[in-house]
């Protein structure tokens, strides 16, 4: 069953909460244990894992991550987007997450976030069950 | 199936190899071929495969991170653990490793540790195999 | 089934397309629907999705990474290529893949690389699809 979660991001850098829609979408397959795949199919996006409760700790993760790989740095690509390519490859475009009890298998604080790198635009990701 | 393995860390930052527990819970699944699945449920950990041969990589791997996300770099999330936030994600907390003949299929210098960047800590890894 | 793709080097940093050898593969198994597992067997080179319509974004990602990660950092590993490890490390090691339509689902502009970090070497990619 491959279903597919639609996105809207509205800044140029962002980190999205997608754990309500993941689990919506698991609660409805109605298996009750397996894996959840979750594929990004844009190159200068990503996804992850971390804390959802306190919002200062994205914040830090996204200003640390613009430290490190600024917008502009001499890059050679036209588009002037090379930062959100390196930045999609580092944090990833691909996660598997354990089923159990018909719900992601995720820590008390921990939320799966859709990384916008080059937004606003409207993107998409991927979701398997097995 | 879902294992839990149990990880007491003693450092605030560390690696800690944990190939002989997966293999353990795969050579007791009697599992010949098929797919391991790797969860952490924390957001200040992570998990990799490295070098498990020369403890020099792993050394020279949490310098250099260390350099790059220092522990102190006017974050403002209150608790003062945004750096092993940052880590945590850019190392990841979801891993996939083919069985094959009822062991994780790693090179020969490959060990699976579990990444602690905010400890000493109890901490634990999910591992589920199809 | 688990199949293996060799591949030769020719730098000690590249990244090299592997999707037309993933989707080959992925043909032959007549899997029409299904997750293809990527695990790379090295500790000194990853794998990674990212654009391949245009060279000059590979070329930005690896120039900002080596600026990230120095070849030459004080490191302690005696091989003098731990900056290799490191790189490793980030990009990851493991990635799962959507098929659909017996191809693998991928967005648009995104390709499938073999990141080489310490190079040039014969290096291979397992590659299994449940």
């Amino acid at each position: 069953m491959l279903e597919t979660i639609e996105i809207k991001s509205s800044k140029r850098i962002e980190f999205i909460d997608i754990t309500d829609k993941i689990n919506s979408i698991i609660a409805a397959s109605k298996i009750k244990e397996g894996i959840c795949f979750l594929n990004v199919p844009h190159t200068t996006a990503g996804i992850t894992i971390n804390e959802n409760a306190d919002s200062s700790v994205v914040y830090d993760i996204l200003t640390k991550t613009n430290q490190l790989i600024p917008e502009n740095n001499n890059y050679t690509h036209f588009e002037g987007n090379s930062d959100s390519h390196i930045k999609s490859s580092l944090f990833g475009q691909s996660l598997s997450i354990i089923i159990e009890n018909n719900r992601a298998l995720l820590g008390t604080w921990q939320g799966v976030f859709f990384c916008e790198f080059d937004g606003p635009r409207n993107r998409k990701v991927y979701i398997k069950i097995l």
